[in-house]
């Protein structure tokens, strides 16, 4: 299918990272399951990962309506956490611990198309996270899952939590490019909603299983956005990489 | 040699860029004789060049002392390109034309050490850029050059340029490292001194020609930075790469 004027006149692509690039809840309770039979504490550890991303855009929102000054993700993770040992009844675990368990997001693996799509769209553009994990936690994870990003950006870089405008506006920014030759490639329609809103082109990218068996929201796309993609590979097939 | 504590306990590099990984003299001078020929244009480019750079302390100190708002280098290049034009002579450039001449700064290649030196480093340490370049520029420069960073920071996400504190410091809260836990790696005194009184661990690698066969300055390190190295290679080695 021919691409759209819009879409070949797009000089960078930007990436929602948590369940568009990485399987974060399968990744989660493959190592809080390892860590709790190590450990000899036995929890609903699938249920606890549920609850920890559960309690994610309400702590963004938090920040996002200025009820809190600007956070850094790992830190609203870690307040997430401390609440969520609590309701599970895990008690003893020491600070380095708890620390080590926090940065469980940063050690996410990639769905199995990720890699080999990023890496045919990296020959051919830059390539930015547009996230809202913040700068340290997304280095760390492409580092050990060898995710090609040119920059990493997003959310700390704007100290603005996703879907506001600034955290778009002010990645492209940072890319010397305008938002209409900047592409947002993303699994959830709020975002590319809003950054469509801001002039970003759009593709959307289903992930019907990151919530787990009974996903029941994004599983298509609900506005017409630039591209649809089965997943990054066909993604770097449909802008010709 | 053994290293220091403080050397051991370094958890992030970051990088000085224009001097100390790439080659910006010669890789301009370069260019600009090609663009000269295939133009029809003749100049005494290396003068040029050499004015262009004389220019760059003078603009940053304009945005340092607030006499300008945050400009990004690319701008402040351009300003000065202006102004050279004029002075050299040089008339009937396009928009398109000056805009290339100007991105000549995104091209640069880097000093034959870098790559193998850098290569070796990212295996074990996260890599940034701490340089006045905006992230733009970075980026393309290290797409070209295939040069490992894991993040393009510095100045333009700090809205601050170097030798300011918050230059170094921003750049570390977006690692997530204490200063004291980041080293700079640069080829330039001033830098490393001011990298030094906010708490970075400091190495000097010297570039004595990269302001061309007369150059009289950086020499040497001139206070006892945490390490000297020979070039990136060495550095590599030091730090047990």
């Amino acid at each position: 299918m021919a691409l759209t004027q819009a879409v070949e006149r797009v000089e960078a692509l930007t990436f929602d990272v948590f369940g568009t690039v990485v399987d974060w809840r399968s990744s989660i309770i493959r190592e809080l399951q390892a860590f709790g039979a190590a450990k000899g504490i036995s929890a609903d550890w699938a249920e606890l990962t549920d609850a920890w991303r559960g309690l994610y855009q309400p702590q963004l929102a938090r920040v996002r309506e200025g009820a809190l000054p600007w956070t850094k993700l790992d830190d609203l993770h870690r307040t997430s956490l401390e609440e969520l040992l609590v309701r599970f009844d895990i008690h003893g675990l020491s600070e380095s611990e708890k620390d080590h368990v926090n940065r469980v997001w940063h050690r996410l693996d990639p769905w199995p198309d990720s890699l080999p799509g990023l890496r045919r769209l990296h020959a051919r553009y830059p390539l930015a996270t547009l996230s809202n994990g913040n700068v340290a936690l997304l280095v760390h994870m492409a580092r050990r899952a060898k995710l090609p990003w040119d920059a990493v950006l997003g959310a700390e870089v704007a100290r603005q939590y996703k879907p506001r405008p600034e955290a778009y506006l002010v990645t492209a920014e940072l890319l010397g490019v305008s938002p209409d030759r900047c592409m947002l490639v993303a699994a959830h329609n709020y975002d590319l909603v809003a950054a469509g809103q801001v002039g970003f082109r759009t593709a959307f990218i289903p992930r019907p299983t990151e919530y787990g068996p009974r996903q029941a929201r994004d599983l298509a796309p609900e506005q017409p956005f630039d591209l649809v993609a089965k997943d990054m590979v066909d993604l770097a097939g449909q802008l010709g990489c």
